[in-house]
């Protein structure tokens, strides 16, 4: 496979219409062109999470879905820079934040491309929803395509950078992914942006957690509805904290 | 100490103007009464974070500081639920977004009541910052006593809980807390919402993940300037991942 960039480095994307508003409630809300001006004058504009859908999904979750939480059937996606804590005591502040910056913007693009949303960002890390709010059949593959754009995209931005040290690696991605059921709303009395929790969440990030550079970690429910790309990616059995049972995860590699 | 609560259930804040805008640019933004009216109109409104600061501080950083990012002493908290991810696998997800609103919700009154900021929430887990945007002098004492906080208000509302199996312990909260340089601003190009980051940020949340149910492990670097709140704290020598020295935290229980 090419290493180019399948997607431009700043799309911001190019719905005319929210897609998760019309995905949810087949409500059409304008985000981009004249339309959308009226709208934007009431503060609904393009969410954060993904510059396809609106800040009414993004914030109004018990007006979108009548519930202040559903259940949901969704793939969740983890990534995070490897050795970044070895890393954060090394370096000036200063490019530790290029380098986060570059981590996240590469993944948000990728992640976006196949119609996730970036639902959470903590430091060097993100965690990403696919199949809600835009509603995607084939969310386990989507999100495997999001994870080896993020691994193709990340190698090169990061591989290019001179971290000092002759002793120092170059910085590597490590990527987790499960499929199955969640929760999906508002957690807390006093924010209203969605997440999700359950089970299925714990599982991706403890996946994730295991992932060495440039791996994908992807727990068997997501390989078996991945079709093809994950067939061929070899087994490998973990045991993860808080899991009762050992895990059989796949384990992909980016190609170049 | 007594168990009873320090703050109200529900409380919103009372400060009339921005504590945030004030400390950092000493901008009298109102955010309560009949002056905040014509904000509200144009979409400042009070902070998710705190309800004592506004959207300024929160999504306009580069406004607040003239910078995408800066430097600051601060005090960064870690919470989360010890073993949700393994109670995630044995209950219903209903019952868990119970859990996680009642966590988060103790978590941010807390925090809050010591003019902290609920910077991320992660699920079963959060991230506070003491000392920005709201200075406070003594944001390391100020940390520890919303974690004592955390703690007690916590113990209570999820030990009534029922968790079904017989074998299931009561549901505990673990915390880590240390104090240093962060940088502080926003690290992606489409999300305008600061947070910190940098190796302070990562011993803390390494500590918090070494904190059994009910213990608050506090960095010799906030013991330190804690003054007497962590004299008498037990000492624990830890070695954390990605950390190359071993360190000794200060072990801090709650007291009924």
């Amino acid at each position: 496979m090419a290493a180019t960039s399948s997607i431009e480095p700043h799309s911001g994307g190019d719905a005319r219409i929210c897609r998760g508003c019309w995905d949810q409630m087949h409500v059409p809300i304008p985000i981009r062109g004249p339309l959308a001006l009226p709208f934007r004058a009431f503060g609904i504009t393009r969410s954060k999470m993904n510059p396809n859908i609106c800040t009414i999904c993004e914030r109004s979750f018990r007006y979108v879905k009548k519930q202040s939480h559903v259940a949901a059937s969704a793939t969740i996606l983890f990534a995070d820079i490897r050795g970044f804590t070895h890393l954060s005591e090394r370096i000036e502040r200063v490019r530790l934040s290029e380098i986060v910056s570059l981590f996240q913007d590469r993944c948000a693009q990728a992640i976006w491309a196949h119609d996730g949303i970036v639902n959470k960002q903590m430091g060097d890390g993100l965690m990403a929803i696919f199949n809600f709010p835009i509603v995607r059949k084939d969310h386990a593959e989507a999100a495997i395509r999001a994870a080896l754009d993020i691994q193709r995209h990340c190698a090169e931005a990061l591989g290019r950078l001179d971290l000092g040290g002759p002793g120092e690696r170059p910085l590597g991605v490590g990527v987790g992914i499960h499929s199955g059921e969640v929760e999906i709303g508002e957690f807390s009395s006093f924010r209203s942006d969605f997440t999700a929790i359950g089970g299925t969440v714990n599982l991706a990030s403890r996946l994730e957690s295991q992932a060495e550079a440039g791996e994908i970690l992807v727990s068997p429910e997501t390989a078996a509805q991945a079709g093809t790309l994950a067939a061929e990616a070899a087994a490998r059995m973990l045991t993860l904290k808080g899991i009762d049972q050992p895990v059989e995860a796949r384990v992909i590699v980016k190609r170049d």
